[in-house]
This record gives structure tokens, sequence and C-alpha cells, in this order.
């Protein structure tokens, strides 16, 4: 039974970009797939592409869906061992994922980082509690430490889109007016580290990523010699890691505009804020792959289920 | 490829009201149409009977329908051009618009007026903004400006119950104590300008709708005279639009009462307020046509996505 | 046509379990029962077990589903007759009944007790004026005064774990930090009065639950004389019904540990608060029966829908 949880659970990713892209082709080729399975995706934060792609992905491949927004639909869930639940919180996260187990083949989960108690976050309590307590396959739509649909949908966007053996690609922190987490970031560079590329992460100082996630990767604190060069520039803000879910920098001068950007193409993940992370110059662009990213959102959710269905017979 | 924003958007009413009563006596009769097509509904304000009615005229049609909330499931979008995204949106419009349509077919949306900017409201901020950037046909569930979804259940309804040539048809202003939007009275009389009908507006003074809207209508500020010899009279508030989105006038001498009503039919298209809006005595009578009208919704849906669906093959 | 309000529109509850244990070894095999059938759910409260495993009940038999938080997504509504709707409420059920029906062959509702108004509560008014004012059936999916698809589910488990002839069967109640209603008890104890059973209600005194419910069972004040030689213990928090919807008691003497539950199994509705109504290691024990009792809420919508679909041919 296969979870995808991060970038771990991919045993080939080149497999699965083609894969992916071979679906894009023909997505509803597999429809068959998914007969009389049911996804049961659970929010526990808000949404747009990941909420509509993963529904389409899902359709795609003949499942039926059911989108439960857990917050204000459902009850709050306590995840403490031997708690005595007196308080706020409803029902355990033991007795949820073994009663939605019975009701999905398969669950989506979406759980932001709390930003305010990193050793929570940093040990993935929501989403490894479901792995813990579910008996069926967890699909990961965004966790306190990863978003690896968002990295594989970006992994194939760039071999969608590049031409050489070995490009450049950086991963720019940009400025924000609120404390965003880490999740997209740490799985971009996971991602890359699977990639043969000349891989550069450029932030300001302090504002390092865990250092388990960027181990052995270059960081050059130079936004504008970081960028010399790049094939591909990745922005996305996060808010400080050391000083755990801070805003300690909201510096203008680390926006990507189009001079910054060269002739690299532009990632981002999105939603992105417009003149704040990026000129609209850049975003309005041909260099933009914004909407091609999303795009490929659905085939990576798709190539995701598609998988884990395939270990479920 | 058709968006269906407007009555405008209709070639032929009398051929899409035909078509319509005909989909009503087979609604499964297309269900091949909307195969493997993804209809998305973006709902930024509540809703019950579009809700519904829409979701069950695609599944006539054979179409997937995902539904989002969009305003509590989203993020806040900007409209402006060349804004400094650094308050309280998210995202810009221009890249909602174009990512959803990668994952829908058509997009329905759903946006009221805000009644606080008359000039925004006028433009149809949100659905003109979604129909410049999106790339799939935009379907309007009541925009700020027209309802045309109610409009065209009216003129189904109307010609369903219609014994004369040209029938009189009264739209009469009726009090309630919330300020509404004028979508619903624009687009009926929009709609009544393509009939062949005496059609009068009565209204207490001051509360003309938009002239751009009502330009050579009959308007008549008695009520009772107005209401004379009427064979339809379709109700509904509206508040005040040259001192925009304010509840002047809440004279409960314009409820509408059997009396009032005479030997006419009674119209409206729901949520109405009983004894406030129209005596219970004309609801629970058998004059009146407002259930009739919500079940023509589901089939003004379906022969507005069914012609959107023809305009993209 | 049938609808399912309460346990009393079962006509033979033994064949509902029996077919519902039939169903639940080959979950899909009326699937085309449902066929181009439309499932309405309005949940005016919050749901996780009844949400998820009356939609998969529904597409089991292949009906379309249509949900809708009432609440958050529609308008609020009045209930009263000839009222004057000039405050909150913005539509009447009399019209929102009559107009679902128009989009759905079937109405679920879940309408919690208000715990403040006895009299509206024991009057079911939701439901009640949902069944008066549809057109098509209506299923409960927790009202005020019942759970029956939960006592369903219930008794599915209880056949399915019982060894004796006569089994004895203990309704406990158990502390809780919140007011909770009377509807899980209710049909419980509706539910152990159609089986052969020694069935025993125990709480503390000033916890009786409504006599008209409870007329005929045995009552039993001392927990631990209840518990004696049990075969299965039920366990449920309620509020006050003398004292409507007070929390008087909140005695966790009567917390259930293993040494009170004996050899006995622990049946609860979920969700529980661990380590207040029920110790850790009952819920963890082998004795815990509450994730097949979850298990048996998708088979007993199932038997549900299944009854009221060919009531409807």
């Amino acid at each position: 039974m296969l979870h995808y949880l991060s970038l771990k659970d991919i045993d080939s990713l080149p497999n699965w970009v083609e894969e992916a892209r071979s679906l894009k082709t023909n997505p509803k080729h597999h429809k068959g797939l998914g007969k009389d399975k049911t996804l049961g995706l659970l929010f526990f934060n808000n949404s747009l592409r990941t909420r509509l792609s993963t529904q389409k992905a899902a359709m795609n491949l003949g499942m039926e869906v059911i989108v439960m927004n857990f917050g204000s639909e459902g009850w709050a869930l306590e995840y403490g061992d031997g708690t005595i639940m007196d308080q706020g919180s409803s029902e355990h996260v033991k007795e949820a994922a073994q009663v939605i187990s019975q009701y999905c083949d398969i669950i989506g989960i979406r759980a932001f980082a709390s930003l305010t108690n990193k050793e929570e976050d940093e040990a993935e309590l929501v989403l490894e509690s479901f792995k813990k307590y579910a008996t069926v396959p967890i699909l990961n739509m965004e966790s306190s430490v990863g978003h690896p649909l968002q990295a594989l949908a970006d992994a194939i966007t760039l071999v969608e889109n590049n031409t050489k053996p070995k490009p450049k690609v950086v991963l720019s922190w940009a400025p924000h007016p609120r404390a965003l987490p880490h999740a997209v970031a740490n799985s971009f560079v996971e991602m890359m580290q699977r990639q043969d590329a000349d891989f550069v992460i450029t932030h300001p100082k302090g504002y390092e990523l865990s250092e388990n996630i960027t181990k052995g990767c270059t960081i050059e604190y130079d936004q504008e010699k970081a960028l010399e060069n790049a094939d591909f520039v990745y922005v996305k803000n996060w808010s400080n890691y050391t000083n755990y879910g801070q805003v300690i920098n909201k510096d203008t001068n680390w926006t990507i505009t189009l001079k910054k950007l060269g002739q690299a193409k532009f990632m981002h993940c999105l939603p992105v804020r417009r003149n704040v992370v990026v000129a609209d110059e850049v975003l309005d662009s041909s260099q933009s792959l914004v909407i091609e990213q999303a795009n490929n959102r659905t085939y990576a959710a798709q190539i995701a289920l598609k998988k884990i269905l395939e270990s479920l017979s």
C-alpha cells in the first residue's frame, strides 16, 4: 500500500514525470482504474488549485470524490496520547482516521503548518497521525513540512520547458506581508535534489530553511549573483525558520523583476501577490510558467492517485 | 465559444424557451453531451435554488460538477490592475481565472452586487474579470447587474402559463427589511423587452431602476393602477438605485395581497419574505407560480449549459 | 412513499438488519437502483460519519449526491405559521421544502436539538416541517429527538457480535463537558425495545430521558449494579432533560473503564471524548465495537435509501 506523503515515496521521479506527461495527453485513458473507489479529501485549510485539480484528477481516473472542510464541517480533532478530552477537541484522530478509512479508499489531507509549534509542525502531527491510524493510503495535499503534489507538478513543468542537459535552477525567497509556511520551498528543494541541475538557493541571511532539507545545497545570499545565467527561477516566500513563523524581513529589493529574471523562466506555485513577490511584467510575460505549473497539478495528482490505486490491487 | 452572462447572449429567446420545455419533458435525454466535461461552480455568495438547480442541470447533461464556496474555501481575490498586493487579497483574478479554466470546461459564477460601489457593480467587476481572463465559457449564476438564469426560468414559466396573445405583465416593487440588489429586476425587465406583452413597472417614486435597463418601459407609480387587469404580477424588492444600496422605503402598502393581485398569476424568484413582500394568502393560493418558477431553474440552467457545451464542440 | 424519520418507519427491524448485512457483503450490487436519482443532503449542523457514510451509501446505490451546508450556504429559514418575516429569516420552510423537492428525489436532513426550546425540539420542528411541505421522502440524519440511522447501525452491530439468545444490553450515561442532545440515546432505546434482550438504562438520578421514550424500560441508578454481567455496554452522554439542556453533572465516576466493562463489548456512536466518557484502555481494547459501528453507518444508510428508492418505483 503506497502513501504519497513526500517525494521520498516516489520510486523513480523521472518515471513518474514521464507517466504524468503521458496522462496529460490522454487524461481519461485510465478511467476504469478508479471505478467504485472513493477519494475523501479532508481540508483543514483553504485551497483553490489543490481542491480543484485533485478532484479533477480523481474524476479523470473514474473515482468518486467526497470533499470535506474538516474545520468547519466536522469536529475539532485531538492528537495527544492519553489526553483527558474535556476541553475543545471533540474527537480523537485515532477514531477519525479509522472511521474515514472505512468510507474512503484513499484519504487526501491538507493541513498547513501552525507556524507556532515548530516541534509539532516538524513532526507532521496531522499527516502522520492520520497515516498511523488510517487503514488506507494517505495523499499529502500540503502538510506542515511539504507539498509533494506541487513539487511533482514543478518537476513535470521543468521537464516540459528544459532544453539543457544541466539547467541552472534558482530558488529565490521573496517578500510577503504574512507569515507563510515552508512546505512548498521544502518540497521544491527535495525535488531538485533528485534532478541533474545546477541548483542554487538564495534568501536573506537568517532566512535559512531547515538544514535537514537543504543539506548539500548551494546557498547564495546575494540574489543578483544567484540569479546570474539562471534558466529557471522558482520564487517563493517563507516565514523565518529560526525565529519560527516570524516575518522579520519584507525587503522589496527581493521582489522579482524582468531585469533580475534575465532570460530565465519564472516559476511560482500560486497564489502569488503581484508586485510584492513578483512584478506584473514577469507574470504577464511569456517567461512565466505559473499557469502551466497549475495545469500540471492535475497530472501530478493523477499520477500519484494512479500509483496508489495500483498499489491497492 | 458561448458565454451566458446576460440575456443578450441568447440568440432567440423563444427557441431557448421551447428547447428548455423539451428538456423538461425528458431531462436525461442529452446525458451524453456533458460526458467527461467538468462544470466548476464558484459561489461568492449564498445560494439555494441556483446551487441545487445548476448542479442538477449539469448532472442531467452527464457533466461532472465541482462546487466551491470561493469566499470561505479559496483565497481573497484582487481585481485591480497594477495593484501592489500587500494587503488583504492573496491572489489576482488574472491567475485564478486562467488556472480554473484548466480544471473546468465551464465556470459558473455567483457574485452579488456590493451595493456600496456602484461603478464596480455596474461594470460587473467579478463576472467581467473572470470572462476576460478565463479561457473557457462563463455562466452567470447572478452577478451584480443581472440574473439571466432566473429570467430564463421566468420566461419558461410565462410561456407555460400564458393564455393570451399579448398578456399584461406587471413588475412591482415590494418592501423588504434589507438592502437587496437589482439583478433579478434588471434581468426580468430585459427578458420582458423580448416578449410580446403589455409590460408595466411599478414602484415608489425615487425607486427607479437604471435607465439603461428600463429604457422604453412604461413606469406607473400608482401600484393599484399598474395592477389593473394584470395577467402576471412579478414582485421583487430592490434597494434604492439613485441613493445606491440604501433602504429608503419599507412601505407595507406595497405588499402584495390577493385583493391587489385580482385574477393575475403571482411570480417571485424566491427566497421571499412572507407577509412583508407578499401575503401568505397569495403564496398559498393556486395563483402563485413561485414553485414552478423554481422548478424551471433546472431547465433554464440546462438549456444554457447545453448551448454552451454545443458551442465547444 | 417511505420516509425514514424514526425507527417507527421500519416495518421489520430484523429484516432490515438482515438485508443491510447482505448489502455489506456486496455494497455495489444494487448500483442500478439509484440511477438518475439525486439525494440532497442538507446539513444544519456539523457531521463526520453521517456526512461521509450517507454519501458513500448513496454512491453505492448509484445515486447522485448534492451536499449543502444549509446554515452557511443557504438562507435562514422561518418555520412559524403566519409570521411577518421582517426579521432574520429570509425564506420560509414552505417554499424551501417544496423547491428542493423538485431538484432532489430524496432529502436527507441533519438538524440537532436546540436544547433551548424543549417544545420545538420535541415537535421535531425542522424535520417535521420539511416532511410536511416536501413532496419527496425525507431521511433523518439526526434530528432533535432521534438518530435512527445510528440506531440502525447499532442494531446491525449488535446482531454481528451477539452470541446469546437474550443478551444483556446496558445503556449508560457518561460525563461530558458540553450540553449534548438526547437523540442518540432516544433512538438506541427505541431500537432496544424492538430487540429480544435484557435491557437496562443507567444514569445519575435526575438524568431521566423522556418518559415517552423509556416507557417500560428498566432504569437502574447504580451504574455498577447495572453493568453486572452485561454483554454490551452502550455509552452516551446526554444533557439534563428535566432542566432541559443543562449540564448538571460531570461526575467522572461514571466514566467507563475496563474494570467496569468486565467482559462486555463497548459501544459508542462517536465522536467520543477519550478519558472523559470512556478510558483509552477500553477504546484501544478488542472489546470496543465503535469502529465497526461507524462502518455499519454506511449499510444502515444504504438499506434506508434502498427501501425509500423501492417505495418510489
